[in-house]
């Protein structure tokens, strides 16, 4: 069990739970490598007027001011626009590094970002106010092929499957698909039906029915359709044939059934059981224009999305230039949280040492140095002691930092005298060594993040 | 040359540049692996109270504070020591780290650490107001073996020889040499004379005596002495004998001596050239007990230290349980600005991708991805078009991205009809290829970065 945060929502993660976290982060770096992303960092703080851009904030914003500053009085207008704030998420500063950068990137531009992000949210389990994300997007100049859609979310299924969190099932709507059903029932504020028809899970369809007859006038046939689409789920493309059934016509409903039905094919065909479309999906105030995705790992629904996001019509603009993008991010912390208090997957230790080289005399100590440096030069990670303790100290030291091997001195190689020899503490074989050429088990050579045995 | 950041002092990189600093930054943990320092990673903010600690404040304080809480109004106190604000440096959160999870630790720790910290000083090159670092430190429960000392500036030097910068010099002193010399021509306020020979390089000899004497009330003698030490600079161990013939005598200089003579001793032997004795290191106002280090890049000295630290006889405390320790850390903002500024390094190219598969037409796309899940299922990074453009423009959209190879889909293997073939766009070589089989050089398979070709 992860250890109380000291400073709630701001975890922290002994050794062998930075492992797990690193083992997460290195494996979602690579699937999105071979999948042509460019990994970018933005910075941490943007301005408020860069954040708030958008109008309303959903998410808590902190604000960030210097200190010295601060202590002269005078404190800024608490909402100026130039005043700087942690980013929230990674969507909004990536939006603003393309305007600036739009000269010096070639289109599509595909990038991965792993970043912390700050939301002074009240702290619960699965939400941090200090959290790391992995976004991967995708944006065009002027234009953006549908088929990224489709793209994004097989990048994200192949990452999540390589990760040891069991399974996962990436559910897929669309905006237009939605908003056109609405208007096709004669529902225009269609912000408002999506916002209510969000609280499906927490408070049940008759409860959402309530509130859009109550606070958005729908009629009781009106609040039944609605109720009808959001409950269709399916893992094909035969959801198209469910919404037709409903009766409803309208333009933008066939474009956004035509674009899902594409995504939700394609992500059939490549990934099966991974995803499906799921027509109760809205993702709140979110401004996604089309496909919008949402992650469930399957056992822990109630922990919340941990994979979500979508395509915007317009990431970003700059003049009359528009920046069409789809992507999706991870909500790794809220993962790793989850895979540490269930023990979905052990470090096999907490420190990257192979091997412990032992000194049998004080003096030995650079003899020792060249026989780490030996072994670190073919990659395999050594430490020396620096005293020349009992051996069954040396050992237990190495035994209580879970390093698997522990190296005796020789006396100047197998022809002048002693011969190395390396014990291997777990099973206590002992045997003769060259540190030019012994190798530890490729299991042994760096700590490895496997499913937990929970026999 | 890097663009001017948006925002001054908190500098973004283009995805090449990108690179660069990614490859720092693996290279520097890999070589903290090798040499068995576990990641571990401490949240952003702490509270003033813990960073204004050790009293004086030399670092500019970013303060952090929710948006909804300012607007509200009664703003707390500006310097409330429950407010919270980012680190400025990793040592301070590290010390928290250490005393807070001391039960789950072994020791000697040892750890690295590789995170942005944030400073409002005034932007200039080679300062950044976010910026990232990247430390080791050997952490001990109650006694650390002297020979850490000399450990950390090795694995340091190790670290810093395996990037692409050129030559660099770790400049060691030790504390107790420095105070106990003050002392013996009888100085008292040390702190107080090495914060004026910390001024040593940038207002000269002159200025730094005239110091001593009007704010020290120093002697001419006492400010030449200590002058004389300032300018002792040896490679290997002789310093020792030149401290000796300035005739000074105190129990505290003695230890000194030896201490930085085991140190420099050790560095001159395992790292030649790399090191050496420097008695103007002074590290300012930092709480340094014994060795203390600095690293400059040989021909790049106005950049100021890019790696620096020393030895706390007690890094944190816990009740009557003291934690000493010895680290250094590298400054790597400054020093991939710098890398970048000089072209020092350049990435291979911007993208991860080495093969792009073309399409022929349309429908071939789900043929495509599945060569492309063949290439990376092999480790070779690749990405699909999406549409199938004149083989020209899809040519041109690779090499405008820097993509070595370029995919031709066959129709049905080399039986059933015409092969598969791949061109590496700069040769403009075409082979037939399997994508089961085919492998690009190993130079081609991820970005490299490597020392530029400058002539």
């Amino acid at each position: 069990m992860p250890r109380k945060a000291s400073l709630s929502g701001f975890p922290e993660w002994l050794p062998a739970e930075r492992v797990v976290e690193q083992h997460v982060l290195d494996t979602l770096r690579r699937t999105f490598e071979l999948h042509g992303f460019a990994g970018i960092e933005t910075r941490a703080v943007e301005t408020l007027g860069q954040l708030l851009r958008k109008g309303e904030i959903d998410k808590e914003v902190y604000a960030v001011s210097r200190l010295a500053e601060d202590q002269q009085g005078a404190p800024s207008q608490p909402d100026d626009p130039k005043r700087l704030a942690l980013h929230f998420d990674l969507t909004v500063p990536f939006a603003r590094y393309v305007v600036e950068n739009a000269g010096h990137l070639a289109f599509p531009f595909r990038r991965h970002q792993i970043q912390k992000v700050w939301r002074g949210e009240r702290p619960q389990e699965g939400r941090a106010r200090e959290f790391t994300q992995a976004d991967i997007d995708v944006v065009g100049d002027g234009t953006l092929s549908p088929r990224y859609d489709a793209d994004v979310a097989l990048v994200m299924a192949e990452a999540l499957a390589a990760l040891p969190i069991g399974q996962f099932l990436i559910r897929v709507n669309n905006r237009k698909l939605a908003e056109g059903f609405y208007r096709g029932i004669g529902l225009e504020d269609t912000a408002g039906v999506l916002r209510s028809i969000d609280k499906l899970e927490k408070i049940g369809p008759e409860e959402v029915a309530r509130l859009l007859r109550e606070e958005l006038g729908a009629t009781e046939e009106q609040a039944r359709l609605a109720l009808a689409l959001a409950e269709i789920r399916t893992e094909d493309a035969s959801f198209v044939d469910q919404v037709r059934a409903l009766g409803v016509e309208h333009e933008l409903l066939e474009q956004g059934l035509s674009e899902l039905e594409d995504v939700v094919s394609t992500l059939h065909r490549r990934a099966p059981g991974r995803a499906v479309a799921d027509l109760s999906i809205a993702r709140g105030l979110d401004y996604y224009t089309g496909t919008v995705y949402e992650t469930v790992l399957v056992g822990h629904e109630q922990l919340g999305s941990i994979c979500s996001g979508g395509r915007y019509d317009a990431l970003a603009s700059k003049g009359n230039r528009v920046f069409p993008g789809v992507g999706l991010s991870i909500g790794v912390t809220r993962l790793v949280m989850r895979m540490l208090s269930q023990q979905m997957a052990v470090a096999s230790r907490a420190v990257p040492t192979a091997v412990y080289v032992a000194l049998t005399a004080d003096e030995d100590w650079a003899d020792a140095q060249d026989v780490a440096a030996a072994l670190r030069e073919r990659g395999i990670p050594a430490e020396v002691a620096v005293s020349a303790e009992k051996f069954g100290k040396q050992i237990k030291y190495a035994d209580r930092r879970g390093i698997p091997y522990v190296w005796f001195m020789g006396t100047g190689g197998a022809e002048a005298g002693r011969a190395h020899q390396v014990k291997d503490i777990r099973s206590g074989e002992q045997v003769d060594a060259d540190p030019r050429t012994w190798t530890p088990d490729a299991a042994d050579l760096l700590p490895q993040v496997a499913p937990a045995d929970r026999e």
